[in-house]
């Protein structure tokens, strides 16, 4: 499958845009928008949620990729294999993380320039043709090149920050749940939050955290949303106390 | 096909991983999204959608319904066929109205725990792979148990509130529309609603109620938004009279 | 493929019936959301998109295109041939912009009524089944017509005029961009916006013109909203002066 992770947005005609490049160059394949409403241009937000969320796919998943404020400037089209599974998209950091975690990568600087480009939607005209040709058995139509040429920022293992906040008000953070002891308190808008298991053990009105289903640290409220009682929204910092 | 159905929402990151797991295990079974933005946790008002927005899929459609405020929970992950037509979900009252309209239901509760169960994600973890499963061709992973055993709340036949408001401000409510006279008025917010076959035989900006395309009572208003002109919301109830 | 372009919106359950049409009666056809967001009601935005967003689809894609206010009037139901790619949808202005650029264009009345044709979703009931069987290779059930006889509104060839506004607060515009000279200034909401290649060419917080990914003018702000900026909304005119 092409697993599509992408700042586009739901709205629009940006997601289908692209659906109908890979529906007319791989068609037998199966197009899913794994997430397709990262916050915009947050490279480095979207750095961290890739790991943890193509983390379950198969692992001839091929994760397309574009968080791309840097779109028409010089920054390189790419494609890496990481532990056998492919990623396709610029390289402007946001591979960084799943590199870092990765025991073997291996990349190539996409150099198939496709007739018709854009100035603004390489989704549409560059990383989706490369990763239809990869999902059909192509060869990765670039050249290979160290990882250590790639755009790596100084990011931290762990971000302790909101990188994202879904319809209902929880809020992910870039924090693993592993990090954590289950006693940790994690303080957000002044506010102390406790571990949850379950939304179910949580009071009502309770705002606690609980270790997503992505292994990241999620803030939540019981029937309620987390993120308006509290304020939170992406870039919203938290601490870790116990 | 397998048709979703849940208040999972179309944001996020909830939908697109159901649909990896079910592009994995079903690759050739399209996968749609039936209606993916339930009022949330809102169990009463899915069970009442549900008969009328599966009615028309072909009897071989397989229903993954994730309407899951318990999830984590001891509430019982369940299989169920009505009529023919298979439905996956949780035993928490979401197929009560299906089952109630249906001749002839058969029931199993899922005893097939999967190697990765998040607490949080039954939705990816259990129950997309068992709809997958079914739809291959699988016997469904459960126990057969006695419709009795399922929870069955004490819920009226028809449901005189509003279910669901639309993006164009369309308000569904849970009553059916053979249940009324075409003379009847439906009073909503202070307002008395007529009867219209269309939205091209109402006067513009006129409140009207009509049988809407899944046979449900529908508050509208020609060309313009009923939810919010009369102030319309998920819970409003109505009145009928002649 | 079929291509679905419409303004039913991502929410609520219109697209995902639409889709269960489709999985039902082309299994094997992907079906994809082109533009599943149009402003509402917008016949004249609708049809001046409708060219930009489907030139670049192949030519056996079919466009199911339903924005259809007059649903359940007497208007006619339509499937034609522009250029050798399909289209079907209302006869009501909306693939009259698409009829104007095309070479050669052949236009057949639907006439094969569906056993079960709601009131208020032709969409559903009639558009997809026939778009179906069209990708399946079914002729046409229609009545061949002279393309003189479909409605052909007074529009004008560039509608200077705000027809979409996208989640990124970019604005675009029903002018194709091939029409303008690299020195002419867009003016909109009082301000004079000049042309930019790329939003990487453009100050950070500069309003500016660009041609979008589908060749038209689009007003955008370098790292924010220009809708929000500038106050556009769908029917805001604009000027172009050099």
């Amino acid at each position: 499958m092409i697993a599509i992770f992408t700042d586009f947005g739901i709205q629009g005609p940006y997601l289908g845009q692209m659906h109908a490049v890979l529906a007319a160059e791989a068609p037998s394949i199966p197009a899913v928008d794994l997430f397709p409403d990262l916050p915009p241009f947050n490279v480095r937000a979207a750095a961290y949620l890739l790991p943890a969320y193509s983390q379950y796919l198969p692992d001839t998943a091929i994760c397309l990729c574009v968080v791309d404020p840097g779109v028409g400037s010089a920054r390189r089209p790419l494609a890496l294999q990481a532990d056998g599974r492919w990623y396709v998209g610029p390289d402007n950091g946001l591979f960084s993380i799943v590199m870092r975690r990765a025991t073997q990568v291996r990349a190539w600087v996409i150099n198939r320039i496709p007739e018709r480009l854009s100035a603004s939607f390489h989704g549409r005209d560059l990383f989706s043709p490369v990763a239809a040709g990869i999902a059909c058995g192509e060869n990765c139509p670039g050249e290979a090149v160290g990882t250590d040429t790639l755009v790596a920022p100084p990011w931290p293992d762990e971000l302790p920050e909101i990188l994202y906040v879904d319809h209902y008000g929880n809020a992910v953070t870039g924090v693993r749940a592993e990090a954590l002891d289950r006693d940790a308190v994690v303080e957000v808008a002044g506010r102390r939050c406790a571990f949850r298991r379950t939304f179910a053990e949580a009071a009502t009105g309770e705002a606690f955290w609980y270790p997503n289903a992505n292994g990241l640290v999620e803030v939540a409220l019981n029937q309620g949303s987390a993120a308006q009682q509290l304020g939170l929204r992406v870039g919203t910092q938290i601490g870790v106390s116990v």
